[in-house]
């Protein structure tokens, strides 16, 4: 209860002003000190949970939940996270809905939102889009409140687009500060983002951008890796290089695996698709160019297959400090002989890492339900004491 | 405060014991008294939410909501009145059923209310069908609550059938009382209830036929305008005849758009199927002559293509009251140039009115609460004021 | 109250310490105690519901749902249990999730547990299959938990697999001991757990081996009838007989329906696919061989065909004692005339009996109740004394 208590005191020194009533899109649009404010409440929420006081702010309200692309991890940390406010969520299912009869994103926005506190979108399958649309949401339901349309701003949280995935990376670095004892514990760490190799195709740029986009922030030392010719959204390697010149850390991009994982304190090795042919899968999506899509993912499928040699094996891993680097990954992974023939990481180095990978996914829950709650509510640090002399116990058996 | 305290006061003066314990399937079978009280108990709960005080009264309970056709703004409607009240909404999806296994309506209404306070129901598709089968499964579960099978007995919303859509028409109505400043305003309005030209096929009845039916009782001037052959379900022009002579108003049916809209108050132009084409459809249905419904629809969609002028242009705006009539539509519309090539509207005229449309349809959460309030609830104006009492907040952050 | 009150004294004579923090997955992996334990609670939390007294113990939690087979009442049931107790469910579909990409159970055991209390199962299509399933699921959920991945350990309720089903003969067991006025009232009862002709195909074999795994325990005299072939697991049948040695009852094989009948107090006549053909028929799934299941199809329902003399008919009721056996099914029944042409029981039987089979159904949300309350709660007795005293109601209307 003290460590709940100090954990609330520290929120005090935070400016949070701004998250009021505001979305939670990229983490590069929040100061440092609302990334901090995320974490906090994090943390507040999980030793709340654990203590079994009930961190529930909303006696009704829903959460509207729109995922474009299949889910398990975030729609069940969307919905653990929301059903611990307070908030039922109601699944936006666009294939049982009438948004075919050529309704707008304005209106359908509004239509789903007169009792909605939190809109929560997943939508990462085409370049330019995903963000984009959320924006498009945001914009149409801020107009809704301001026409006194909407009793209640919807804020929205970005549980996955095109440029970011803040929901992952927040979790990531939120079980790197716990692992490691503490945010500046950080400063100078060497993580490597690396490419791996993976028989399936497509998978999104998000979390390698999000991951260089929020990691850099905190005076670590982020070396990016691909295989010439997957490189990511230029505008977010700029903002790495932003944040590393800005934070005293440093951003390195190279083309070696091994190099990235040289003395790496933390390695995340992913597949990821090249950024060009996403976005040519994009345009041939819109003048509906089925075949040569089918073709260009035949080509990607070839070109992944060149760099099979991308796989965090043993042997990569001897390369890190010590031998002992953190291994991360968003899940699910491929695994060599396990989910695949051939894939990122091999299965010996995935087993000995199963608990603090299931720990690192086990913090997104909490940082959905932090972004959420400092978005819907004014005075932060208050209501966490008023929740904690309230002590309402989550589970009432004795 | 003192405003909700009036609503409540004036509630007392209604008969509403017939309500308790009892469906709401056709506005008609409803007294004036009933009426009015679903229009003051959606503003109580509405205003109590805008108050931030909680109007839940279950502390658990399920909400069973049944679609048979695809639905964004009711199926969330439902939602969150349920989600409001403290019940929890349970989809009862056809396709992941025993159903298909020869189950009787009967049977399945029984097992699936063992703790069932509501069943909502929209099942608008075929004529002679929907509405019945509502009936079917309030019977089912009236018995089922007779023979000691059930504890409580779920009483039905109809969410929309084949004859009516009380929800939407109980929140047309709604929205046009608080916005001419009270429903003795209403007097003498005219109300241009018209066809409307749109490029796609078999939209329902139950709209413009639960407008005529509900809008003649509150002594409004209802003129029914659509191209021959599209006429409605001869009983509701009957409702609607005997409602005008009961209450002092008129209800008078032309085949011109411009003589319904000239000197018109308020318009609510919107396409719809033939009542006769569809009654065909529906037995060619039954009789699985897919190929027949095919070339029906052919036929149909020719037949509508002969009537595009009946939009609502600009042009046809100035012939109403003053050019500045309150234009009315269920959404989502057939916007010309936006949703479709030529619609049911002008987008100048639709993006006009924008605001008014969303506060429109934002009434029909609080429609559906207050429905199912009046029917679960046996002393409604002392239960309000014990709610207004206790002050629970909704969202409880500071 | 006072019924209830003595419901909780009855509890605190039984040794039921091993049940909290444990799975339920096959009645005979129960002591009497624990099995006794279940129909007090669920009479308990019935009672308190029939009271207005709200028996809700998780102010928020997540009770995870995977049915890899269709339903109707064990969904409802289940979703009632969870909302009754305060869980929110939220369904794993599949379909929906990215468990294709070649996840691990454990790992997406572990995924969807971060903030899950319960979990519920239903995977009965293949032999050997479901319950194995959910032991995987079980075991990786605990490891979690003893890992500190989940903060609770989520426990299991089997909602059917292919071994037992047990919150479907838990609750058959409850309506026999209210209908015959107590547990002591069933000694020596004779049950007939008879095989009825059904045109439908590969119905599992839960029912009758959970029927023969939990009645022979309470003193009853179990007859099991079949025509030669449909033959169940031969694990379950010898658990059948220890029960009955154990329990001073009986349990008696039969290929005679009349014999079965024979002055039985309760029947139960229900389809089942041979085991036989049901492990054959998974071994050709394991191999992909779909065209020989078609075949194997094709055999059994002609197989089936020989035995439509097998029926509940008003003449074999007249074999039961008095003519007036208690007729069980586990819904829904196939019924000649109604649902099919010949069927598993006669339209007039089927329709003396619907009201106490509509009540047998209404019994099983409270076993699913129990079963989780008696998982999650630490001390059972105090905790529903502290309910009572606290009596909140679940419905607050006046």
């Amino acid at each position: 209860m003290e460590e709940i208590r100090n954990l609330i005191s520290q929120l005090k020194n935070l400016e949070i002003a701004n998250m009021y009533n505001n979305d939670f899109l990229l983490t590069w649009e929040k100061t440092d000190d609302e990334i901090h404010a995320v974490f906090q409440a994090a943390d507040i929420i999980r030793k709340m949970r654990e203590n079994n006081i009930s961190p529930k702010i909303f006696e009704s309200g829903l959460a509207v939940s729109l995922f474009r692309d299949n889910s398990t991890r975030t729609r069940f940390s969307f919905s653990s996270a929301c059903n611990l406010l307070g908030l039922t969520v109601q699944d936006l299912d666009e294939g049982k809905s009438q948004i075919a009869h050529g309704e707008t994103v304005r209106e359908t926005s509004n239509m789903i939102s007169f009792m909605a506190d939190v809109i929560g979108i997943r939508d990462d399958m085409y370049i330019g889009k995903g963000n984009t649309y959320m924006r498009e949401v945001s914009k149409a339901v801020k107009e809704g409140y301001e026409d006194g349309v909407l009793e209640q701003r919807p804020t929205l949280v970005n549980l996955q687009c095109d440029i970011d995935h803040p929901t992952q990376c927040m979790a990531d670095m939120l079980h790197l500060i716990n692992h490691f004892g503490g945010v500046e514990q950080l400063k100078s760490k060497k993580i490597a983002m690396t490419w791996a190799y993976s028989p399936s195709y497509g998978k999104p740029l998000s979390v390698p951008q999000g991951v260089i986009g929020l990691m850099t922030r905190m005076g670590m030392n982020v070396t990016l890796a691909y295989p010439e010719g997957y490189g990511l959204l230029s505008d977010v390697e700029e903002v790495a290089n932003a944040n590393a010149a800005k934070c005293g850390g440093r951003f390195v991009k190279t083309n070696s695996m091994k190099e990235a994982f040289q003395d790496a304190d933390i390695v995340y090795p992913k597949s990821w698709a090249p950024y060009a042919a996403m976005e040519k899968r994009t345009a041939l999506y819109g003048e509906g160019k089925f075949d040569e899509i089918k073709s260009l993912e035949k080509e990607l499928l070839a070109q992944n297959a060149k760099h099979k040699d991308w796989e965090c094996t043993e042997d990569m891993m001897k390369l890190t400090k010590e031998g002992k680097a953190l291994y991360l990954h968003c899940l699910p992974a491929d695994i060599t002989g396990v989910s695949c023939k051939e894939g990122e990481v091999a299965a010996s180095v995935f087993d000995r890492y199963r608990t603090p990978l299931y720990k690192q996914a086990g913090y997104k829950p909490y940082i959905i339900a932090a972004m959420i709650f400092l978005s819907k509510v004014k005075n932060v640090p208050e209501t966490f004491e008023s929740l904690l002399s309230l002590g309402a116990s989550r589970f009432s058996g004795k």
